[in-house]
């Protein structure tokens, strides 16, 4: 019976939270199989996702495929294209996350090419993206310095499964109220294994570092 | 019955919301007995939507009352307390928004003064929150120029429900990629009845401008 009430909105919860796991395996497996490795990217909106796949696009010396997932519109999708990447859009309408099953649909239209590194731009959002798997190899979180040094207290969900966090936008520095050691603390302390980088994707600081990381990541 | 699938959670969350609109208008009641408006303040994580208030709190010559929502921390709560007004601090856990329901047990706690104004500092989220009524007279939402100017158009959920969109931080704009005019187009492409403030909430401008809508929007 389903009955209204917090139980059965966690039992439903769980049930979709299982259906998902169920398919990122299946996307892990398949992915595994192609030699592709894959990176889940989530942050707040406008923390500087796309502008840092924009330039790893065009830097990274390897071939690069991405999912770009927003509530709506083409934008991210059309600004990868035209740095020179392969792209999906996939657009979630009032859905606040990607899950499993259409990162797997998007997978299928994009065919990465084999030994690729795949990148997903989940959509913008600090919260619900954290509770589902997509398949990938990591996540990384980002979180920019205009948005204040406590995020990782006051969102510790999202940290908590991050395997790097990028603190980006470090050119704005000198102009807002940020420490970059408090918030390195505040990250550490809601996930100790997390790595950290801080860079300026759009001034290009500290991107060795990221480009350093990933090609660890890939192994 | 309760299967697994799309349409039973659409099913649920319509139960949800139907249920969730029955107490916002309970909320609505209550607050028009005790004269008191309400504005739900609704953004991206770091978009300074307590920045923004600590000044109100400061400035505004009137009675006003806070409800802070977060996942975790009473971080925002402590902030509001010191620039001077009654608050109650909602934490979430893993929940991405308030709700009306949780709204009603925060009024009962803070039992603002009759004829007060009542901000309740949603869950920063530029996604979620849009659904849930909460019982008040006003939606703003922020968004600020690091964010960059497409947001409007790549989450209309929000922008759609907005009485009034502040564009915040625009003692930033020399150092950031962002077009004002490109913004507000964008805001009224997806909500044409919303009106449309910029300010810088550290430093003040465009403040007098707000406080007048806070004023109007009183009545």
């Amino acid at each position: 019976m389903c009955e209204e009430g917090p139980v059965t909105t966690v039992t439903l919860e769980e049930r979709v939270l299982a259906r998902n796991d169920r398919q990122a395996q299946a996307n892990r497996d398949l992915l595994a199989a192609r030699r592709i490795r894959a990176v889940n990217l989530m942050s707040s909106p406008g923390s500087g996702k796309t502008t840092l796949l924009e330039r790893t696009v065009r830097e990274l010396r390897r071939p690069v495929a991405v999912i770009e997932g927003d509530q709506r519109t083409p934008l991210d999708a059309e600004r990868i294209r035209a740095a020179g990447a392969p792209v999906t859009q996939i657009n979630t309408g009032a859905g606040c996350h990607l899950d499993a099953a259409m990162t797997r649909r998007a997978l299928d239209e994009l065919a990465p090419a084999p030994g690729s590194l795949l990148f997903v731009e989940n959509v913008g959002n600090l919260i619900c993206p954290s509770l589902f798997d997509l398949g990938e190899d990591a996540r990384v979180v980002i979180v920019s310095v205009t948005e204040g040094a406590d995020k990782p207290l006051k969102y510790p969900y999202m940290f908590a499964v991050a395997d790097l966090v990028v603190i980006n936008k470090t050119d704005l520095l000198p102009y807002v109220d940020f420490d970059v050691d408090t918030c390195r603390r505040h990250i550490t302390a809601v996930n100790p294994r997390a790595a950290i980088l801080t860079v300026s994707a759009t001034r290009g600081d500290g991107l060795p570092a990221w480009y350093a990381w990933l090609t660890t990541m890939i192994g």
